[in-house]
């Protein structure tokens, strides 16, 4: 009878003792210090200032064991799988700064990913070793301005290589994390061959950020925010020049770096997504319960049980395709799980989306300003459904794949097979 | 690291061999009878005959051991679990007729777990053990033409004690199976004590169908067939008279009894409609791949790819979600898993509805008559969003239990938890 | 002021006058009639009889003036335009048999419009006065089993000209008409010359049904239903022969008049579908007045109220649309109000869809079945997705028309504008 | 044949003119203008300026007789009725401060006809005639945080008349137009007599700015923007004291007049939002036709077609139905227009909040910032189906309305009727 523990949807022990702490850390720590961080960030203008009580909740995290439980090698943290990582990151997911107080966020999170896995081992020592800290910051500077970047070919900043030298030029934006106090180093990505095979003409170069030619530009507001204290900036990069050695793996290895860089950063996206659809739908329940109209609470009048039945839902379905994905990149590896990793790419943003939507509508006119945050989580949840491929290109792929594997079921050519 | 087991979305090395088996039976003896099956089957006017192929077919499947498969208790079957039985159901929904070939079809399920469950032991000698033998067939009369039915305890038909026999009267409607060559016997749900609980006032009662005063009425149409050799029947009871002990457990546990049965029968349900949605979407795959339009596959057009790539991922999802829901009731049973089987309810007929229209409209003409057997699916979805609770139902209690534990996690006084 | 009276949403006061006469028939002689109708139908298998009310509703209809409503030129029948004919076919459309009442059903409209645009003296004199005068039926064989039709150039039956007879081969279903008693002629489209221009390669021909090699097979089920006594029916042409001046206009010539002849079928099929959409949301009204469930009236319960304040406001939108679609087509012609008819196509069948789904819904049990006649209702809207040009192909159109002008607009060079 | 005039779908000569010299207006003056606009808005906290070139635009406007385009009473503006004034407001909801230069932006606009219709002579001479002169602004304030404004009975905040002075006192929020520089008079709305019939309980009172007790708090962020210089305000009033002379009409006439002066107002957003739809509608067109991915313009990848033409048909559909409604209430009154009015309410913010998501999507990154404006635009759609009546709200009463007609149509009791 022991194969009966299989097709099992408890999470482990270990994740769920992880599950309860963290739990306890963001009721005890993290909710009641909503208010002092927003009271103390400073927003507008840079420069930006970390809120003090990061700091303070960022050494409470680390001092209980709490901090880089995303990282997968247990050299570095706690070697968490992605399926027993997703209840943690779901959890961050409901306040929206507090990723970072576990040294979970993005676009870090990312960066050491990649350092930890391709980097050599004097990148590890000099970037990765701070980041793992939590002592800087850093910034991916791939996504540019003047091109589609949904098709990532495209891509035309260069990283030439000069003898031992690489030449850096171009123009990126949506360079998340490029504003915060701390950020000491970005990942730039840029054209080294342009007569290589498609995916082997970009390089992944480290790039300081105070090299010389390293410009900051506006930092670009997200339906209105900047994402204070990380912000997502305009960088243009005029004839900078770093050693060879800082190319990750090698040129011309961009696209495989980013391959194994961005399945995992899209399913974190995707587990705290679900994290904010779930403190929407929280949100909503509770103002329908308390608030009175025509006599009744809005949880009894017209259509608001169904919206909160389809959110419940949505919520759901979401959670176990992430958990799905992750288990599958658990065992299987990102490549087998590339349609899964795309599916909730697709799913999740925009259930977040709908539900965050039914929740302002819920509030009112109190939905739509700041005072529940419901904008917010708008905002990142819209922006999601763009960020790390659009839903249309994930779309594009997951049809691809069935379509592959339809034709190979019944026979059919492979020319036809590839139509799309 | 033995933890690590958990949340496992593989299936158990017994239900893979039963998945693999069944597959197997279905490529080699099911999908090639198809047209034998239909071109032997009478429709129209009764009486109808069972197409000699089915006959066949259930003594290769019974020789196989693929017998009774959804049955529980090790006793009668070979007692899978709710998760091992998915994966099963849902490859038996890919044609209409396959459930019974392997004695696992609605309404007979449901009938012999009740007998299984609830029935005395002359009770399962007499009616349980030739409907697990497969030799007779059996109808559940529970739906009234009069009344709502999404509300059961609108139940007008009257089951009244009368010393030790049980009197009953009324009209039923959609009573399948009732139109069987080989029905014997029905179970009728009717009114036995109207100033008892609501939830007391309702008896089951074993009814042979050739006992006097029960009349079967016209076949139902369903979207135009009339699912023969089933059928969905009207039946009238005028005084209509069993002996007491053909009361199932006693009188006015109707409603108890019927909470037991619902919970597998729906899951039931979903798990096919998710195989009929398979069967749809490669039938869509097919079709886009191999006919042209515009100079190009159907697959190259448009949104078709979105239309795909959105079908794989709610495909995805409700399965998952059965699962789940599968899952709860086999760890923490049918009373803990309220909330996910309605939502599987809700979720997985309107995703197979969507799915098998995208398969109709790609086909175009060919797809709204039969000869794709797409109308057949489309009509088994669109009326499973009304059979066994109708989605309003459902989605009226998810949203009600969502908002007892949102107002119990925020404290919010219990009469307003309890709105709605 | 008087240019106050344009854009203006009152029927003029002919059509009004129609209206009030078409209603009072309706209410008077067909709703009434609908049992009798159906109770004298003969369904299943062929020959069918036309009920004897069918008969006598259209003396009836005749000798009221209300006959040949559709018919633009004065010189066959009253003459109105279509935004006058909009409402009378609207009001038909509330009963699926109404509109051969008033000798204004499919497919028998478009093939007297074309008849009447296109015909010969000759050809108006043999087969246009009978169908005018509702003595004999017609059928449109265009549909090809074996090519997607919705990219119309595919078709593959051929009408060769060889010397002055024309020479038929080929095969064609959905033959709307073929199987009704009184079906004698029927419209043939086919290819003549493979080599002409991609739109002056088929023919249409007329053709007898009773001409040797003609053959008709089997009647396709839609949804289950045959649409008795019309039918849509498999036929084959093998070596049919008919005269040179059975070619309406001239070898080469059916794409032109194929767009002239779909432009008003299309709007016609939208009119109709908005008033079978009425009679849903009619019959949903009701029922949700007078069916009680937990204590209230549907009407009262969760989000129903919602389903019909979002059927209204879909209705009105799609009448709307189908009305300006019509003035467009009164005022600028087919060609100039192109994208408003596909527009309608693409809104109007989908729109009757979801709102006798809704109807269907609230019906519970009772809805899928035919009892009150909304999968009928169904069935038909379902179809009218994928007749007369599949909503891809409409959408398409809608796109191409409106990058074209957005690319004008703003000065975007024409092979962009192109694109798609 | 004069009657074949009517249901007529183009603009009158008056309005074709009106229309031409706006669209030239706009053209030549305001689109070049909105750099220049944007760039010398102060931002931010409070005092805001209003940019310099708003002063020059408005004077050319009034110049050319653009001005006061809304006031349909002919002694204050040219007098246009609601069906010619729809084109009007439509071109300048293509550019979000357009409105204001034509002095046609709301809540000024609803301001002055409540003045013209309900002000006695001595109001309009002391607000009236400076407001249509455009050299003051106003305030509406009828929002409270405290309840749910959705039920407008729920107002909490108090007129109580004592002698010949009436005494203020309450919060208010979301006050527009309460933070621009030159906005001179609010309307309050509060409770004045608790023990009148529910629709007689509340108030309307002119209150000057600068009242003692009325205290401007902080200026409420919409999706993160302040939509300055107008802003969107909280408002307290401690013992504000006004004369007797300051209620409009009278104690107890605030239903009354709101009634009026909402069914206009709603209609004006209306035409607005499809105005920016059609502007967002654009930009997606040019983005799909300029920005290339996959060697293919977007416009021909996937969906995006299908996009485009599904938003060219919504935008049709809402404009046609705004069109009707305007027409109903010119010919037949706000009263008789209730429901359409609540229709469009529905129908055209949701709208163009789906097209203005939808060019996001394809501005990729660009889309979520505001380089395009496209997320002011969303904002004020989103914000659209909560102002003036949520759209729960407005279905509640199509639907009350729809079941009245139908109840009645089928003589079924008025109680039933009444459900909901």
């Amino acid at each position: 009878m022991g194969d009966r523990i299989v097709m099992d949807f408890a999470f482990s022990a270990r994740a769920q003792n992880f599950i309860d702490r963290l739990r306890a850390f963001m009721d005890e720590h993290v909710l009641p210090a909503e208010a002092e961080y927003y009271g103390t960030l400073t927003t507008g203008a840079r420069p930006w200032n970390v809120p003090p009580v990061m700091r303070e909740l960022k050494e409470k995290a680390k001092a209980q064991g709490l901090w880089n439980l995303f990282m997968p090698e247990p050299e570095y943290g706690p070697g968490l799988s992605n399926v027993d990582y997703a209840p943690l990151a779901e959890i961050t997911g409901r306040v929206p700064f507090a990723p970072e107080i576990f040294n979970c966020n993005a676009p870090d999170t990312g960066n050491m990913e990649v350092l930890a896995k391709y980097g050599s081992s004097q990148q590890k020592e000099r970037w990765l070793k701070p980041l793992l800290d939590g002592s800087i910051r850093s910034a991916f500077c791939m996504t540019e301005p003047d091109v589609a970047s949904s098709d990532a070919t495209n891509m035309e900043a260069t990283a030439i290589v000069k003898g031992d030298r690489v030449l850096i030029n171009g123009r990126k934006w949506w360079s998340t994390g490029i504003g915060h106090p701390d950020c000491r180093v970005l990942i730039f990505m840029g054209l080294t061959d342009p007569d290589a095979p498609r995916h082997a003409r970009h390089s992944m170069v480290l790039v300081p950020v105070d090299t010389q030619g390293v410009e900051i530009g506006r930092m670009l507001p997200v339906f209105g925010t900047l994402d204070e204290p990380y912000g997502h900036g305009e960088v243009s990069f005029t004839d900078v020049e770093v050693p060879l050695e800082n190319i990750i793996v090698g040129p011309g290895k961009g696209f495989e770096i980013a391959q194994g860089r961005l399945g995992p950063g899209r399913i974190h996206h995707c587990m705290r997504a679900i994290g904010s659809a779930e403190r929407a739908l929280e949100m909503l329940c509770r103002r329908a319960l308390t608030r009175t109209a025509f006599g009744k609470p809005l949880a009894s009048l017209g259509g608001n049980a169904d919206i909160i039945a389809n959110a419940r839902i949505a919520i759901e379905q979401a959670r176990l395709l992430t958990l799905k994905a992750a288990w599958l990149m658990d065992t299987v590896g990102v490549k087998g799980a590339k349609s899964e990793i795309s599916q909730i790419k697709v799913v999740a943003p925009s259930m977040a989306q709908s539900v965050v939507d039914a929740a302002i509508q819920i509030h009112g006119a109190a939905g739509v300003c700041d005072d529940y945050g419901l904008t917010s989580l708008f905002a990142h949840a819209r922006t999601l459904r763009i960020a790390d491929g659009p839903d249309e290109v994930h779309r594009s792929l997951i049809a691809r794949l069935e379509l592959k594997a339809q034709a190979a079921a019944a026979g059919i050519g492979t020319e036809r097979g590839q139509a799309q």
